[in-house]
């Protein structure tokens, strides 16, 4: 099995198109390098989406989170960054990404972004007791 | 006792037709089998659905997450064809169902996915502080 | 001290009537027996609700959660005949009774119900950050 | 250092009452008696307000909680004794107090009540993600 | 590296201005002068702000922090002036800051103040099952 | 399926008997009778032992576990008596036994006892860092 | 039920005094008076002992934790008093009592005192794996 | 990738035989057939040996641990079962298995068996504070 | 109250010479410098000793750690440090100290030191089981 | 800043030789490569050691940690190499390290070396109850 990082997002069709639902990632191995000193930092994304007609491949996205590994990235701009790849690579109904940064200087930083298609309504939640 | 897996989903009738009220299942105990690689898949699968006529009968429930033993499915998917099959068995006024799947390739998959009856209205829920 | 199993929930006069607020209760010994095998269930109630003229007495309550000991009974209808007697004791502004059954078969059951006095509005929640 | 349990609760000026706020405090050291029993009752309460022009001073806090050390009361009464006493004293915005008494039966009691100023509108809640 | 506690928080450009989105930092490492006894006080502060045009760089964060290691403050002041103080650097669209004090005198104290720009308007929060 | 209490503990025969190992119960549900009182107590029975030549078979240990329900028992003797009852049908090597009661007027009680064969030496506990 | 604090620590013959084994009681609820400030001092016991011929009455601990309510007390000193008093009361093979006191000054104190009998003998602890 | 579920155990060569350590394997993922009723059981296995001259291959335990997916067997049995296999695959010096199974009747078994080689001793454990 | 930090161990007679007993204090609040780069370090200390003729006093150790606040210190002398300094106020017949350090460049850093009085003897513990 | 990832671990002289004592690193932040397929692996590292004349310096440590980064590594060889490592740069009386890697196909390994110098004893640990 030879695999690379890749920037390359695969989908699929969404199984279930014309039912609102949500999809849930947790992805606990992600690393890259900080711009500044150029050491590791590593983080925890969180990424849950409700697909319109397209659903992130497991593996690919695996691949893509990957390909970090060698960048620099500021905590701020890679969590848009990757909601920008994510979004472009399926457009999502609605997509909410969570950046939890280890520790540095003390300071644990978070970073959350989310993208909602614009003809897209959020149905009302329903609240059981 | 002999019992068998099965896609038959027994019900009961409601015992309290006329009051809104909510039933939670949590079923660790769930395999399934890849459909890429042919290798066991696990999850835990919380049901949780408010009642119209009819109610999940409990063993015959444990029957049916069992069917899905020696069945490939993706994770999207059967999580949509849970929610189908019950919505088709008890008719409820509402239901969701969160598939928590164990970790592959280092990601954690979840999946949710709920029906409502278009005639039903949720009633407000009443935050106690 | 000579205490027996009683159905009959006593209650005093709610202190603060001319106030909306919550009373809660958490009770973790509560066994029945299974109507089907004969076998005791295990589970733990909550119950919480706002008082409207009565309160229910905490000794009685016990007294009362005692009874089921030797009654056979099944989720959804004992959860549901718990809150009938206290709504028919105090008949409370608000009540809400969560059944939390013992794992049986591999699956957890929890069981939710709630009763609003027609006349009674939910003062809207004051969420602090 | 001499201190006394005391029911008189000290203020300061709130130091921006131009801006709603929230004050919290956790206080695990309660203990009162059982009016029925003359035994030792034991709580933790927690008190959260938005101040109007007063704040309560933190030190008086403790001497008022120590002054309940002798009194019987029971959970639902005292519950709302302790916020009327703060509401008389520094008539904040808002006001909610947790009682969260110890075991007693089997059964865990936690009573909670508030009071909010007729002249104050909560803001709305900022939810961010 | 020479560096120093300072007042002066530093700032960058918001990466993503066009998008609202929220940076949280949580701060664990708080001390400052108790100033009626001038004793060591701790705390643990969170901070969670949406950028409007400006973003808080985080080591001078970490000075800012820092500079209040001499400095005698009340818990409801501090929190507070700290508000203000980032309100002033940055201007965000919303932010909210706790206050989380150690205990003293057996009591925990939390403070949370917040600020939103008048003319920002908070988006509908898209709650996901 | 009738199954009735009963103090008949089964057996079966030890399938490695040349091998000593630990099999341990956890027996959350477990109720009987205070011999004061007549009111239900509840414990958590966490049964450890080294098989000789017998086993207890599990459905037989339910069996016996409920026997007590209708039974007045003092913590200190049931516990005793437990151990008594298992000893004399399997003759273990080795057993352990911890009653682990719920809180009876502010106070948790734990019972453990334990027998030895007195031909039985325990095997030196290798301890892997 | 008139019952009050009470110094005597009440007893029962140890029902199976030919076998060392262990009994544990947690009590949560314990308060003293500080002997320097006379404020209220508030801890965990934790009473662990293998009975020799007596056992030591539940509610009689109950009232007999309850008589330091009053008292003046250094965290060293009662800890090692309660010992005292139950070592006197029923001879114990061994006992050991930890007290574990709230924090004050930001510091948390824990006292643990044992006892044992010089003619008993502690058998060797069997380490299940 | 076609992979199958085997009983054959791959091995590697210890990469440091010379020196005693330890490698600690942790399974959640395990799932059997109860031998009565043909339902499914769920465990959790644990695995730490000192190896010899051979490891365990960890993608060949995978297939290993799936082996039992269609297999009827006790508790009990199947634990000494896989210890045996995994001994006779590499020899270890030491080897401990845990089978922790999921709860059946209200009941939790957990069974622990393990294996020495009457040629090796077990380093006295260097305990640090 | 005016207080000062200060490198004084103030001590009182224990209490209970004649018994091995254990003291345990837990320090969260610490802070101190980097001696490299003057910045603020954050630790928790967890110290335990078996007293002899003297006892540390509460509120002087209190001070004594708050002595450290502007002194520039390495982690692993500092704690040998402090074991100095306590060992000769009270030359107790044995102590352990624990210095657990914020995390710094992504690791975590715990030192561990003891001191025993070469003519005193731990008594065997008595392990319960 | 420049740094780079090194393999050269730097060492400073044991500020208390005199004296056995611990010296713990937890390492949550490190990642190689996976031999056979080239993806990245993530662990989490705890090194704890008796130091004789020479400690490890924490940024060399850290430095050191990184430079697998681009590494390939089985998980038992590369854990055998760090201890190696670090024993040839400081020869401590006696270190251990546990490598705790994530999972891979369903199954967590942990891998725990020591060293202990052969001139050196360990003391026999007080046990404090």
């Amino acid at each position: 099995m030879t695999t690379q990082p890749s920037k390359n997002l695969e989908t699929f069709d969404n199984p279930q198109s014309g039912r609102d639902y949500t999809i849930r990632f947790d992805v606990p191995e992600f690393t890259c390098l900080c711009p500044k000193t150029g050491q590791p930092d590593f983080a925890t994304f969180q990424i849950e989406y409700v697909p319109a007609k397209l659903c992130v491949e497991l593996k690919s996205l695996k691949l893509y989170m990957w390909s970090f590994r060698e960048q620099g990235a500021f905590h701020e701009a890679i969590t848009n960054e990757i909601l920008d790849d994510i979004v472009k690579a399926i457009q999502p109904n609605f997509i909410r990404i969570r950046g939890v940064f280890n520790v540095r200087g003390g300071i644990y930083t978070t970073v959350i972004v989310e993208h909602k298609d614009q003809n897209w309504h959020a149905p009302e939640l329903v609240n059981l007791p």
